[in-house]
């Protein structure tokens, strides 16, 4: 029986909500963190992440990292979901704090699974948008934010980045 | 500034890692729960589900539901999306595990967003799939499984599933 991954490489041992040593047992077939006090179990759920792919005038809207990993490099706007949180509303919420733009989903892109590195998502959704109204102005974790030609990248983040740009 | 939901509608009390007593600190743009000691922030992640549409001579594939809520109404073969797991691996695993079939995924279908009930997923991803092998037997949390035409379905579990099937 698989052992849930840990989570941040470092192995749960208190129930966060009433504070006792928890025992691993077999549940819902993989071996999970269970509260022997109050019966607690832990589902460590997948980390997902949203993506924007907006075009103008054959352009893509892509913004530069000032967090590593890929410090520099530049991808798609993009950002985690918040538990609760509709994915098209985080992909929304996500570009403004980006790029100062409001944008409007128009299709779902696709669905790519795998992380790429530790600190990142497990399940990413790449929406299609429009641009709404707005100022393009970086903000957030984007130190500049712009329009470039497909044919004129800067140097991208992130396997996800090229593959949902045709570059991968 | 907004606190994040609390899981299960408990207040997050301990550090799982070390326990001690979390205090609630704005970061990343939310009120977390953060560990004073180690440095941990809690990360609520949504919860993500898998469904698969697979058809057979214009029937669809059901399984009948064993749990609360919508005990004994009928669903697409779904569950939850295990941390670190493909999605679309999900939902062979997920199809395999209640029905008896092993499936290949043909498409994405579409990505809902919302939490219809309490212990319900916040995404839910769902993909086209195709019967590869295997003989229909129903199992995990469903206790029958059955291929239905669009124009005679059983009682349906999920606003998603009728939506899903185009009877929502």
């Amino acid at each position: 029986m698989a052992q849930e991954p840990p989570v941040n490489d470092r192995p749960l041992c208190y129930c966060p909500y009433c504070g006792n040593p928890v025992e691993y047992q077999q549940r819902y077939g993989l071996d999970r963190a269970v509260c022997p006090a109050c019966g607690w179990i832990h589902f460590q759920d997948p980390k997902v992440a949203v993506a924007t792919l907006i075009f103008q005038d054959s352009q893509v809207l892509l913004t530069r990292r000032v967090n590593e990993p890929y410090r520099g490099c530049w991808t798609l706007p993009a950002g985690f979901v918040n538990a609760h949180e509709d994915p098209a509303e985080a992909a929304v919420r996500e570009c403004l704090e980006e790029t100062g733009l409001h944008v409007q989903i128009t299709a779902l892109e696709g669905v790519i699974g795998g992380r790429e590195h530790a600190a990142g998502a497990d399940i990413l959704i790449a929406y299609r948008a429009v641009v709404i109204s707005g100022v393009l102005q970086a903000g957030d974790d984007a130190d500049q934010a712009g329009f470039f030609p497909l044919d004129h990248l800067p140097p991208l983040a992130f396997k996800t980045t090229s593959r949902l740009l045709g570059q991968g």
